[in-house]
C-alpha cells in the first residue's frame, strides 16, 4: 500500500444556512479544497452524509455533487454511518489512493439539517439508533446520552460539573475559531442553569443542529512532496462496530467500537496514546467526550470526568482537545463533521489556524463516532 | 493490487415481505454467504441500500446489520448510490481485498420498500433524481425514462413492440428462477395492453417494488484457489457519473456513464465488448435494457431496440441479457440489486442455475445503474 497526503482542505462557516441549499454549501468547500490544492480536477471522490434523505429529500448525492462540482464522469461514492460518515468517507479515500486505484481523491462530507422543523431532525437524527428496539419506545440521542451519563456518574463518581467542563473547555477553543457556529465562551454556571433536554443532560451538553460542509484532497505521499505546502500524512487508520442498541451492550459506560478503531489506527501507525500531541473527537454530548478519551487509552477507565478538573484536555494542558471548538462550539452537520476533524487536525500540523495554533505539533489524532457508539472511525496524521 | 475472487453467494426469495424487517432478510441472505464460502466470520462488511431512512426510517445499518449478523466489532460500510448501491458496494469490496487492507470481506444489499405506501415510495425513489429541479415540478421516474424512450423512438424509430419485447424476454428468463418475484411468462400483447403508467411506458414496462437482499463473500484469489468452488474472479471494475439531471445532459438517448464506466472495466479487463459471454444488466424501464446495451457496445448506437427483434439478448441469443429474469421479472429492492446481479453471474459460471443455466459461460459482466443514469458501476467476472 503506498503513503497518503492531505493536499488540500477547504471548510466555510457553519451555522443556520437558510440562504443556501445542500449542494452549494458542498460545492463552496469543495472548490477552497481544490484552490488550497492548486488543482481543478480529481480522479475520484467520496462524500459522507448520514441522512440528506430525510433532511432535504436527496439521495444520490454522489451523482449531484460530482455533477454540480463539475467533475462528472468521475466515480463518487456517498458514505454513511450515521454521524462518523465523514470520517468514514475519508477512510474509504484513503484507501482508494493507498491501493493505487486512484491518485487524486477528494474526501467531503455534508449536512443541510435546517430546512426541517426540531421535531423532523430530531427524528431523522433518531434513525442512528436502532429503531425498533430504541426509537420506537421513544428514546432520542438526548435520552440515550443521558443514560450513558447517569451510568458513568453511579459508576465512577463523575459529576455534572466535570461534564460541563468539557463544553466550558470547547467554547473556549471555538471562541478563537471564526469559522464556528456559536464561537464564544461560556461558563460552567451557565451550562448548569441551561434549559434541561434529558436528565443530566441540559440544552448547553448538546451539540447543535448545523448546516455545514468540508472536503480535502488526498494523494500518494510522493506525489505531495512535490507541492509547495508541509505535507501531512495519513498514518493510521481504524474502523469498528458495537452492538448499536445500548441495551444490547456489557457496559454502556464503556467505548467498544473507540477503543477497537484506535487499537487498529496505533498498530498502523506504530503509536501509543502518549505519542498523540492533540486529538479532535466526537463530543456530541459532554458525557461522549469523557467516554472517548478513556476509551483511547488518554487516561484511565472511569477518570474521563477527573481529567477536566485537571485540565489536561485543555488547550494549554498535555493533550489539547478539540481546538476547532468540538462539534459543541463549531457546531455538528452530522455527514460532514469527520471531514471537518481531519481538516482542524491538518492546519495545526501545518501551522495556519492563528489564534488557536498549538506550539509546534506533530502527530494529531482523530475520532469520529456514529449513533450511540454503534460505530466508530479513528485516524492519525503525522507532518512529515 | 491482488486478484479478487468471489467465494459464497447468498440470496433468498424476493417479493413482498410483510413479515420480515430489513435486518432479517439481510441477514438470511448473509448467512446463505457466509455458508456457501464455508466460514462464520468476515474482516470486513459494505452494504447497498438506498434510502432504508425513508423506506423504514433506519440510517447507520452499518452498524445495525453487523450486529444482527455477530461480526461487532468488524468495521462496517453503508454505501448509496440509488439502485447502483449495491454494485458500489461490490466496487469498495473489491477495492479493499485488493489494496490488501482486508482479506475477507462481505458484501451485501438490502431494500425493504414496502412498508411505506406506494405514494412514499415513489418519493422516496424519486430521491434518486435531482429534487430541486426535476422531483420538484412533479417528475417522477417512469416519467423521466418516459421522455427517454419518447426520445429514442423519435431519434431511432425504436417501437412499443421492441420495448415490450425487453420484459417478455426478461419474464421468460425469470419463469426459471424460483426467487423471482413474477416467476411467469408475458406476451408482448400483455405488455401493450397493461395499464398506462407515463406515455409511452406502461405497468409491464416498469420493474417492481420489491423487498429483498443478496450476499456474497471477496477474499484474494490465492486463498479462493484452496476452496473448493470453482474459482470467480473480479478482473475488471468501472465507475462513472453523469449529470443527474436529464435537462443538463447533451443527449438524454445515451447513457454516457454506463459507457464510461464500462470502458474503464473493459480496459482493466483487457477485454471486448465481444470478449463478454453474458450479462446482468439494468432493466428498471424496458427502453433501459435498449439504451444499455448500446452505451456497453454490444450493439450501434440507436439499434438497441432493433437487437430485442433479432433476440440477441434473448437466453439462446448471441449475448443472453438478465438470465436472472432482470429487475423487471426478479424484482427490484434498489440496493440488493447491484449485488444479486453479480449473483447471478457468479452461479451461471460455476455451472449452478439449473434450468436457466447457459451451456459454458467463460466471462459474465454486470451494468448497476443509479437514477436515470447519473451514476454506473460495471464489473467483468471471469472464472478461472
Amino acid at each position: 500500500m503506498r503513503e497518503v497526503a492531505v493536499i488540500g482542505v477547504g471548510i466555510t462557516k457553519w451555522g443556520e444556512l437558510w440562504e443556501k441549499s445542500l449542494r452549494t454549501i458542498f460545492v463552496e468547500t469543495a472548490l477552497l479544497a481544490l484552490d488550497d490544492a492548486g488543482i481543478d480536477k480529481v480522479d475520484s471522490m467520496h462524500i459522507g452524509s448520514m441522512s440528506s434523505g430525510l433532511f432535504v429529500g436527496q439521495e444520490h448525492i454522489a451523482s449531484l455533487l460530482a455533477d454540480y462540482l463539475g467533475q462528472t464522469p468521475v466515480p463518487s461514492s456517498r458514505i454513511e454511518s450515521a454521524c462518523a460518515s465523514g470520517g468514514l468517507a475519508l477512510r474509504l479515500g484513503f484507501m482508494e489512493v493507498a491501493s493505487g486505484m486512484s491518485d487524486v481523491v477528494l474526501v467531503g462530507g455534508v449536512e443541510k439539517m435546517t430546512d426541517v422543523s426540531g421535531h423532523e431532525a430530531t427524528y431523522a437524527l433518531g434513525t442512528a439508533a436502532d429503531q425498533e428496539y430504541e426509537g420506537y419506545h421513544g428514546l432520542t440521542f438526548p435520552g440515550l446520552y443521558a443514560l450513558i451519563a447517569r451510568a458513568h456518574m453511579q459508576k465512577y463518581g463523575t459529576t455534572r460539573e466535570q461534564m460541563a467542563l468539557v463544553s466550558v473547555k470547547n467554547h473556549r477553543n471555538g471562541a478563537k475559531n471564526p469559522l464556528a457556529q456559536f464561537p464564544f465562551e461560556i461558563t460552567v454556571d451557565s451550562v448548569l442553569n441551561s434549559v434541561m433536554i434529558a436528565d443530566p443532560l441540559r440544552i448547553l451538553d448538546c451539540s447543535p443542529i448545523t448546516d455545514g460542509a468540508a472536503a480535502l484532497i488526498l494523494c500518494p505521499a510522493e506525489m505531495a512532496r512535490k507541492m509547495k505546502k508541509p505535507v501531512v500524512k495519513i498514518i493510521g487508520t481504524g474502523h469498528a462496530t458495537d452492538m448499536i442498541a445500548l441495551n444490547q451492550r456489557k457496559d454502556i459506560t464503556w467505548l467498544e467500537a473507540t477503543y477497537q478503531a484506535a487499537k487498529q489506527a496505533y498498530t498502523m501507525a506504530d503509536k501509543k496514546p502518549e505519542d498523540i500531541d492533540f486529538l479532535e473527537v466526537h463530543d456530541c454530548f459532554t458525557i461522549a467526550e469523557i467516554l472517548v478519551i478513556e476509551a483511547l487509552g488518554l487516561v484511565k477507565k472511569g477518570k474521563g470526568g477527573e481529567a477536566y478538573e485537571d485540565e489536561i484536555t485543555f488547550f494549554e494542558g498535555k493533550i489539547p482537545v478539540n481546538t476547532s471548538g468540538g462539534l459543541k462550539a463549531k457546531g455538528h452537520p452530522v455527514g460532514a463533521t469527520g471531514v471537518a476533524q481531519a481538516i482542524e487536525v491538518v492546519k495545526q500540523l501545518r501551522g495556519e489556524p492563528g489564534e488557536r495554533q498549538l506550539k509546534d505539533p506533530k502527530i494529531g489524532l482523530t475520532q469520529n463516532m456514529g449513533g450511540s457508539g454503534g460505530s466508530t472511525v479513528v485516524h492519525i496524521f503525522e507532518k512529515e
